[in-house]
């Protein structure tokens, strides 16, 4: 079995960096809690959009993410198992290309660079699973999509839906 | 029809690099000719072997290559016809992501970002056409491999060759 996951909002805690960046430039009081249903830069007041919107364009950005809860615990434990891939769409911020690459070696270092992809559209992807946040790349997706729970998208329906890596774990361990 | 397009040796001179700095920093005079059927680093004296292998993790490397005969000029007409992506196998050198980026934003801007891809094994990529200079690339592709000619692999057999862009040109426009 093939595996392909995410890495923003599956792995890495992108959505978390929006509203920590956020908080501390603006003097803000963001929460998960609040910003629930919607993406960071659409519960900020207009004039600080343009500056949310390219936290991701930032030098170190993509580097300093904390992983998702569990998902080192439970990656492994699938990439002992299956043929594991990540695949982040990454191809769009040319400054995270580097920074994707040394973040793995930090914090999944079991997944060797034969199986790590950056890629644009996901759809070009052969396999069996693929775990995202995002329902754009996964209604495309030939096998078993899983939409992974972030903030954004918890009013997403129509898609087989993993809350944590411990629900992962429980369907596909 | 979705076509996936290597970059190292189908359109950026790759080989033709490796002489060069080899010739500049050693005082040696390679030719292509001369390397025709084995790998640049194959033909040094073993002394040297090493310095041309790490040539790909140096900084500049990648930006600087020269595209390949006429890739620019068939490519995008392939574009307007068909769903083109290059597939380029780089997460081996971090160091070069960013940098093959910067370059086909200069070389092949006609191609987005939503259609580059860096990936480790190519055997992930759904699709009807894979044009690559490596054999090991190819055999495990499920549509139409184009063994695209480089002076490394003139002695492979057994997968349909394209000798230059106009060849390419001939066979799918």
């Amino acid at each position: 079995m093939t595996i392909y996951v995410d890495m923003d909002e599956v792995l890495a805690d992108t959505y978390g960096a929006h509203i920590d960046i956020y908080n501390k430039e603006f003097d803000g009081n963001l929460t998960e809690d609040y910003c629930m249903g919607k993406e960071v830069w659409h519960v900020v007041p207009e004039a600080h959009q343009e500056s949310v919107r390219n936290h991701a364009r930032r030098r170190g950005f993509f580097r300093s993410l904390k992983p998702i809860a569990d998902s080192q615990e439970i990656l492994e434990q699938l990439a002992e198992q299956y043929k594991v891939y990540i695949a982040s769409a990454a191809m769009q911020f040319p400054n995270s290309l580097e920074e994707k690459s040394d973040w793995l070696d930090e914090h999944f270092p079991f997944i060797p660079w034969q199986n790590r992809i950056l890629c644009g559209h996901k759809h070009i992807l052969k396999g069996d699973v693929l775990i995202d946040d995002r329902s754009y790349n996964l209604t495309h997706f030939d096998g078993r999509p899983l939409l992974f729970t972030s903030p954004h998208n918890i009013h997403t329906t129509g898609i087989e839906r993993v809350n944590s890596w411990q629900e992962v774990a429980e369907k596909l361990l």
